[in-house]
């Protein structure tokens, strides 16, 4: 869900980054929108990459296509210099209490716009609205600083607390409404690539409970 | 989730029956509902409500209603001579292994169908799709076998298993898209009202990931 919400809201993503996401679960996704010229991932840690290759290859399956590259170290760091690069940054992390503390604040917010070149989107993850409703309010508040639009998404998914897990979509483009999927598969092609989303599920993410929706308007 | 949608899914909602439920929270949900006249709610266990009575004053406050009237026993025999008398009936049932197992077949759906009046619409809890996928494709043929007009819905909600619970929504009328609610409060009552519940939820939540559309097609 964190990659094809990003995707399918860029008309065309041509170059895209991805932060973290070292099992290479994401890059997986990233590499079946056949727009894509260059996939990059920066991961700080080299033995997540190395482990995942070892006993996840269904998800290290991602690093194996031709147009991926690999860089091991400091997102922050990789993004310094990067001005006008990327269409879409999808930064898969771990949560905002820890180490990845510093990729939930505006400072890193900024470093993503400015390595986005025009009508960028980035996505990353932003908890659950029943654990975590005033964080992802201060999340949104942050990223609205920095990005003119910006939207909370969410997925079920099983394995995380509660049976969900948020996600921040964020564009430059200020009429972008990344609500609507402006490109998307054919049903079949979709449902042979994705077992989770499609076209409609990315609409209906958007759609909050009214408890979420009140503290997020 | 399972008192809206199926009230939302009628036009005009004036009697309506709840099987289960001792604890009173689907009746609070059914009379927000202005249209009601009379809301019967039948549980074969009168411990429930006594309990709830004395310790859930928020979820049994919808037994102060005046409009609301309780029957203790079974609802099978409470169904069996019941023609053409309630426009919405609410399964609010334990799952399907155990003692509840009959709310989950035909014969209790035939007796449903039989106790709506004309363009009657029912729900019943339908577990998660992520867990129990055969039970819920099962659950919808057997639906279908009785109601032209059967849909799927789910919510979140941290405290079931993996975090979801599902709804089988039918109704007696083959051209009543259930997906779109009927009848719906201004955001403002509705936020007032309802916590959760939106016209915007009722509409998303029929829309499922791939591996379960594709199963419940």
């Amino acid at each position: 869900m964190i990659t094809h919400l990003a995707m399918n809201s860029h008309p065309n993503p041509q170059r895209v980054l991805v932060i973290g996401g070292g099992d290479g679960g994401v890059l997986r996704e990233v590499v079946k929108h056949s727009t894509v010229e260059t996939a990059i991932l920066c991961d700080i840690d080299e033995s997540v990459i190395r482990l995942s290759k070892k006993y996840l290859p269904g998800m290290s399956i991602g690093f194996q296509h031709p147009n991926v590259s690999v860089h091991v170290g400091d997102g922050f760091k990789f993004l310094a210099d990067k001005t006008n690069e990327f269409d879409v940054i999808i930064t898969d992390s771990s949560d905002p209490d820890g180490p990845a503390e510093s990729l939930f604040e505006k400072p890193y917010f900024e470093l993503l716009h400015g390595a986005l070149r025009e009508g960028g989107v980035i996505t990353t993850q932003a908890e659950n609205p029943w654990l975590h409703l005033p964080l992802i309010t201060k999340l949104k508040k942050q990223c609205q600083e920095v990005f003119p639009t910006v939207e909370y998404a969410y997925t079920t998914i099983p394995t995380y607390p509660s049976g969900q897990i948020g996600f921040m979509v964020c564009c430059k483009d200020a009429q972008r409404n990344v609500k609507i999927p402006l490109r998307s598969w054919g049903v079949e092609e979709e449902e042979k690539l994705c077992r989770y989303y499609n076209h409609d599920i990315h609409r209906a993410s958007f759609v909050l409970p009214s408890f979420a929706r009140k503290a997020l308007r």
